[in-house]
Parts: C-alpha cells; sequence; structure tokens
C-alpha cells in the first residue's frame, strides 16, 4: 500500500508529469475555445473526442493526488485542493444532458481556472488579491451605502422619467454605476434635467463622491502593500543579522542604537570607578 | 434621576442593542428600498406599518441617547450625535402631507447614513475623507479657475454652434466637466470644428490641463496621507521605545546618534583627563 | 520721489488692498460670465460699465506696483509681473472694435488668471507644475514618436475607408487622442475591421503602447515629486541638527555613524597609548 | 586600413554629424508624414527626391558605423545597432514595386523608430520599458485566464443574441476588451439583458475582476520601481562613503552598528584587563 502511495508521490511531483498537466489543462482550454468557432461535424466529432479525453486524464490526475495523499482530509484541507476537486467534479456533467448542453460547456472553461492553481506564482498572486479583500470591506460598505442612497433618491425622483433605468432600486444602482464608468452618463443626464434643470447636481456630486471614495481604496491597497513589503524587508533584514553572527536586537534598524548606548553606559561607570 | 441615567447608559452601550440598532437601521432602508419596486396595496400598507415602527424606534433611541447623557449640550457637541439627530427629526416629516410624499420618502433614506455614524470604522473612514478635503482646496480653486476661463472662451466662442451645449458659461463648464470625463467629447469637438477647424486645440489643452492638475491632486493627497502613516508609525515607535524603558530621545530614529556621541565626548573627556 | 514710492509700497503691502485687488479680480470674471447669459440691454450696460471701472482699477493698480519698484528693468525681471502686466495690458483692446468684440470679451477672461498670481499658494502650485514639466520632456517626445508612427500607419491604411477620421497624419493623430481616451474607439475600429479585419491588432497594441507609456509617466512623476519631499525633509532635520547645537554632520541620517567610529578610533588610540 | 576606420570613428562620434544625423531622421518623418496630405504631383515628386536622398545618407551613415566598427560581429553584438540596420535595410524596399506601394510607404515610416536609439534618454527610456515587462508576465497570464474565460462563457451564451460581438471566443474577448475600457459597454449588457436578465452580473463581476487585477498590476510596477530606485540610492550611498575613505561597510545603514559593537566590545575588553 506504501509502496504503490510512495510511487503515486513520484508520479506526482515528476517534472514532466507537472508539463504534460499544464498542456492538458491549456488543451481543455483550446478545445473550449475551438467549439465556439462553430465548427464542422467531423471537427466538431473530434473535439469531442478531445473532451472525453481531457475529462478522463482530469480524473485520473485528481485520483492520483487524492490517493497519494495520506488521507482523504489530508487532501481536502489544503484549499486548492478542493479547488480542483469541484472543478473536476463540475466537469463530469456529461455533455449529452438535452437540456443542459449549455451548462456542460460553460461548466467545462471553469478547467481552464486549474491554470492558476496549478502554477505557484499565480497561486501566490491570487492568495494575495484575496488577502486584500478584507482590508476593502469597511469602503465596500461605504461605496454601497452612497450607492444604496443615490439609487433610491434616484428611482423615487427620476422613474417617470426613464422607468428603464429608474425602474427601482435596482435598476437605478445599476445606472449609477454605468454614470460611475463614465459610460453615456451625459445621456441619462440630459433627459432628466428636461424635467429637473438642477439634476446635473445629483450626477456630478456622486461622480465626485464616488470617484473620492474609489480614490481613497486605491491609495489605501498601495499602502497596505508597501507596508506589508516593508515589514517583510525588515524581517528579511532581522533573520540576515542572525545568520551573520549578530545578536537580532543588533541587526534591526533601531534597537541596535540602544545596544551600543547599553555598552557605553558600562564603559563610562567602568572609567569612572576605576580611573 | 441618577439611577435612570445609569440604566439608560446601560441600555445604550449593550451590545445587542447596538445590533438591534444597525438592524432596524438596515430594515428601515430596505423598507425604502422595497417601496421603489412599486408593489401591490397589500404590501405597501405593511410597508407603512413598518416605517411607523422604525421612526418611532429610532425616536426612542435617539431620546435614550439624548437622556443618558449629563445635559443636551454634551450631546450635541459630538458632531456624529448631531448628525444622527438631523437624521431622525428630518424623517419624522409625516408621509401624509400630499404635496410632499416625494420629499418625506426622498428624506427618509437618509437614515441610512446612520450606518456610518453607527459602525466607528466607517465614522473613522468618514473622518478621514473629510480631513482630506481642505489641503485640496487650493487646488480645487486652481480646478475652478481652468473651468471657468475655458467655459468662459467655449460659451463666447461656441454658442452660436450649439446653444444647449455652451448656452451660457454654467452650461458650458457642465460642457467641459463632461469632455473631461471623455464622456462623448468628440461629439462636441467634431460639433466646432465644422466651424472653427482648430477648435482642437482648445479640447485638447483642456483634457492636458485637467488631467495634469487632477494628476497633481492624486499624487499631493497619496503624499500626505503617507506622511500621516509615517508620522503615526514614528511615534509608535517613540511610545514602543518609552514602554521598554528607554528614555524618548533614544527611542526614536536619528537623536540617539546625537545620544551616543555626547556620551562619547563625555568618555573622551574623562580618559584624557584621567590618564 | 522716495517718499511717493514708500506711499505706494504701503498701499501695495497694505492687507485690505489685496482683499480688494482680489475681490476686483473676482469680480472681473464674474461679469464676463454674467454676458455670456446675453442679458437684456439695461443689464448689459451696467455690466459694461463695471467692465470700464475694473479696466481702469487694473491699469491703475499695476501703474502703482509698477512705480513702487525701483525701476521697470526690476518689476519685469520677476515673471509673474510680466504675466500681470500682458494680463492687463492685452485687457486693454477696447471694446468697441467692431471686429473684435469676440477677441476683446475672450482677452478680458484671462484677468481670472490674475488670481494665480495673486495667491500665493496657487503660485506656488503653478510654480511646481511647471517645475515638473522639463522632466517629462522625453516622454512627451516618445509618446509624440507613437503617435507619429501610428498616425502615418493609420493614414496611409484607412484614409480610403474614411477620410473624415484618417484624411492625414494631423487627423489620425486627433483619431488616435481620440482612442487613447477609449471615447467611441470602437465605432472606428469596427470601420475599418470590415476592410482589413486584423486591423483590432492596430488598435489594441496603440492602446496598450499608450496606456504604458503613460503609466510610466505617471509613476515618474510621483517618484520625482517624493524624492523631491524627501530631500526637503532630510534637508529639514538638517537644519534642526544645527540649531540643537549638533555639528550638522551628526545630523543627517547615516554620516554621525562615520562620526561615531571616528571618535571610537581615537579612544581606542588612546586607551592602547596610555594605558 | 587602421587610419580609415579612425577617420570614420571621427565622423561617427562627431557632434555635427549626429545633429545632421537627428535632423535627416526627423526630415524623414516630416516627408512620410506630408505624403499622406495628398500633396500635388510636383511636391510629391520633390518629396521623391528627397526620400531617395534620406534613404541613401541612411546607407550611408549605417555603412560608415559598421566600418568603424572592429568586426560585423561586433556591431550586431549591440542590440540598437541591430534594430538600427533593421530599420535601414526594411526602408530600401523600392517604392516602384506596384503591388507594395503601400508597404514601402509603410516601412519607412519606421524610420522615426531611429530617433529611439540616437537619442541616449530614449534609449534609457525603452530600455526601462522593456525592463518592466517581465516581471508582469504572470499578470498577463491571469488576465488572459480571466479574458479567455469570460470570453468562452460570453461567446457560448450571448452568441445567438449577437453574432457580431460574441460570435466566438476571440471576438468576444475583443468584446470584453471593449467593456474594459467601458466603450459602450451598456449598449452591449443592455442587448443581452433583454435575454437575460441577470446578465449584468455578467458584466459588473468581469469588470470588477479586471479593474482589480489591473490595479495590482500597476501598484507592483510602481513598487518595484521604487524598490529599483531604492537599491541604486543605496548602492550611490555605499559609493559615496567608499569614495570618502570610509570602508564600506560603515557607509550603507546598518553594518556601522555592527562595527561600532564590535569596536566597543574591544574598548571594553581593553578597560577591563587594563585598569
Amino acid at each position: 500500500m506504501a509502496a504503490i502511495r510512495a510511487k503515486l508521490i513520484r508520479i506526482r511531483d515528476n517534472k514532466l508529469f507537472e508539463v504534460f498537466v499544464i498542456s492538458v489543462i491549456v488543451l481543455s482550454g483550446l478545445v473550449v475555445g475551438a467549439r465556439t468557432y462553430s465548427p464542422d461535424p467531423s471537427i466538431l466529432r473530434g473535439l469531442n473526442v478531445l473532451d472525453y479525453l481531457v475529462t478522463g486524464f482530469f480524473l485520473v490526475e485528481i485520483l492520483i493526488r487524492m490517493a497519494s495523499e495520506r488521507s482523504l482530509l489530508a487532501f481536502f484541507r489544503k484549499g486548492w485542493n478542493t479547488f480542483d476537486f469541484l472543478v473536476v467534479a463540475v466537469s463530469l456533467v456529461p455533455m449529452g444532458w438535452a437540456h443542459s448542453v449549455m451548462l456542460a460547456r460553460l461548466l467545462r472553461i471553469f478547467r481552464v481556472l486549474r491554470l492558476i492553481s496549478f502554477i505557484p506564482e499565480l497561486r501566490l498572486l491570487v492568495n494575495a488579491l484575496v488577502k486584500a479583500l478584507p482590508r476593502l470591506g469597511y469602503v465596500a460598505i461605504m461605496m454601497f451605502v452612497i450607492f444604496y442612497i443615490y439609487g433610491a433618491v434616484g428611482s423615487i425622483a427620476f422613474r417617470n422619467i426613464n422607468a428603464e433605468l429608474w425602474g427601482n432600486i435596482s435598476v437605478a444602482m445599476l445606472t449609477l454605476f454605468r454614470v460611475a464608468t463614465f459610460e453615456d452618463w451625459t445621456d441619462v443626464m440630459y433627459e432628466t434635467m428636461d424635467v429637473y434643470p438642477l439634476s446635473w447636481l445629483y450626477y456630478v456630486t456622486f461622480i465626485f463622491l464616488a470617484a473620492f471614495v474609489f480614490l481613497n481604496m486605491v491609495i489605501g491597497i498601495i499602502l497596505e502593500v508597501m507596508q506589508r513589503e516593508h515589514e517583510q524587508y525588515d524581517r528579511q533584514q532581522a533573520a540576515e543579522a542572525v545568520q551573520d553572527g549578530v545578536s537580532p536586537a543588533a541587526g534591526s534598524g533601531e534597537p541596535p542604537s540602544r545596544d551600543v548606548i547599553a555598552r557605553l553606559d558600562r564603559i563610562e561607570r567602568l572609567l569612572e570607578q576605576r580611573l
């Protein structure tokens, strides 16, 4: 049993196997992409065969990785494993089910996401993005409050002017998102200005508010990322100092001064006592 | 009397009460939002009842907070309290007043703003935004001067081409704001280029100027925020140094060097005198 | 003569006089702005009178400032004085000249620019903007080369598709500026894609190149501004150190270490010699 | 032979010659530009003559530079030389070939690029831009994965709504690039919302994802550029310290502290031993 597992691990960690898996992932993406060109039946049949092969290979590959783990729990404890498992499981939905052909094809495209779970650098990137999200939580609430209030005001005041844009609060918020991206926002404004000539105030204040909060969010991310890099740099410096055989306290920026002063005090005392 | 106040304070600071207030604030927002879907009469009646309940609760809540304070003056001295009071007072405008139903509904939506005054993190965020505003004052004047001059030039030169866009200086400035957001600005330009073929210079220089000043403003905010964080960090470091039993002078970056040098001078003098 | 000059200087530097000048500048701006509302004749006559008064006042004010200076040369040596002089001189063009009423009115609007030359903070801001310009010179040349090459390619390849957009190289560059602001750029692209299906490559590469160079320019400005602030901070620190009675070498970040080491060397030598 | 080479090198490095080459480069650009104004035959003939002269001069100039080098290999080892050679070679395609007049004219415009290879500051700028590219590689892959998945989903789900925008995956990705630039993206959205009312989710999530990844890329570049500047600054500081006659270890930020501590230890030992 252990011998089989050792063999499986050897397969899993083989460099060539990794390259092969990445190729299959790319291939699976190309299969989905090629299908959108509505090829003629003979090619389509080839693509179907390729799809079966890819699906089969993914199934085998994930089973190898599950079996090479000590237990199923150990496998699922890693977030990216669960992610891979879901992607593979979901793409097992058979293409044949008349009703859900489109759904099955849609689900297959998510296999390209495995590229992210497979290339460590992309995984790091996604981790960093995800880590940046929670800090933005309060800014997001803030943004939502602004959109909600302006959306309510807009849908109450302008619904009779254009129900398609301002019919209810959710449609109004979508319209505001459009305004926030500057997308034909003057068309929206000129329409309401015919009825309420001062309604430009509504749009201009909204744009300023949204832009201002957005800007602060961006600056917030920049500062946070910089701080993280800074701390990492400090930690690295301290680690290097330790390696160089200097006490950690002496290695990082400010503490050495204190260290120096302590020694100077001792020297002074020595001199005063003995001279 | 004091016993009642103590009880009120206990209610006010109760964690569960806070969560309940937040829920009511969210509910009040949902009521306003639900209304924009023009529901059928029976649901509308329910929403009206809910609205009365919410209004009543807010009144009670603000009275509790006012009574729990030592005096009315102490209550109003806190900016956010005044803000809350105004929001609640304004939403007491009865819905029934035939003429101002829309106004009453609009005023009710501002109750969602209480979310900001209630969640400390959002309050901090707004404070930070407000604090960033004054520094931008001169850039805003600058921007206004640019808009005003270009607006005057535009309304003098182009008013006969399209009165709707360039009729007078305020309309022209709104048109320029549109140009600054790149919103269908070429439509505006091509129209005037038919009469004045060189008028593209007007638009291109305006876009460059506006973008350049805007950019400087953004950079200004970034730098200011960074500096503030820096100073805060320095203060923190100094505070930590004090806690560690080191003199504050020795705790922050540069002064220790001077401290070190002073001690070295003393040692040198000691050595020269006594040896 | 000197007595008169002293009196003129006293007028010029009087706080109240300054406020009055600023008010007149703002008023002159409002006069130009009010005119764009095409008011009825009676008000227009009032505006004309106001305009004469403002023009007269500006003339007197600039004469006072010229007379209060030691010589005309000393007056014109300051850039902002020359700027003021030009603005005032140019607005003396009489309104009556039938042919150039519009020109005279346009020139009058530039008097608002005196707001910038009069408020020190705005003057500083403009100085900073101007100082940032030269450094951007090479990026501007780079940008121009990109626009020129793409403009030539566009006007050669697409002129037969739409002469209005691609007729010659200057029109093509204006079209590219439009594409760079994302303004209805797909309309331009879809038109040429009908003839050259691969022409999307032209637009997408252009957008990427332009955005990339622009981004680098922005980052360049940010870095430069930061560096300047940094240096200013360092100089301040050094100045403070000098005031504190510490040698300048000891005051700024790194040199003190050298100072410290020099002193330690001396102490060591002292100890080794005399003990 | 060597005498000729020395003479050629003297020509090549002559300041006047350099200015002349730059003038010819600018002239060659102007010739291409002037041609786009479809001038009358007589001017066109003049432009043709100019073109021959410019082409001839470039040929001579590159031959001089090749001959002044020790060997052809040494010439081509420098990337910018190869670049120059290709540009000149390519512009030798004769204008006469009936079929490729347009091609020949297109190739001529690239001679303007020699401006970049000739002005050192522009060369530095391009080097910096190129150096920034590889680091962005993984973000680019990430971006491509997002575009690919959304493109596949879009072309599967929306192709029956508008084949021109969503016909196959590459067209869909171009449409998504358009959405990412906010270019009339609501027109695209409203069209699909008529069939799938919830399809706004597709667009809004795509915009957020794309903007978020793009933002991280920008921040990434900023941080990297800053770090590079920082390191350069550190190296400069160290170099200056060496020049000042201080050991390199003592010159840069942190090591001196260790140096100081080592010396203090020695002093302490001295004092303890001998007193």
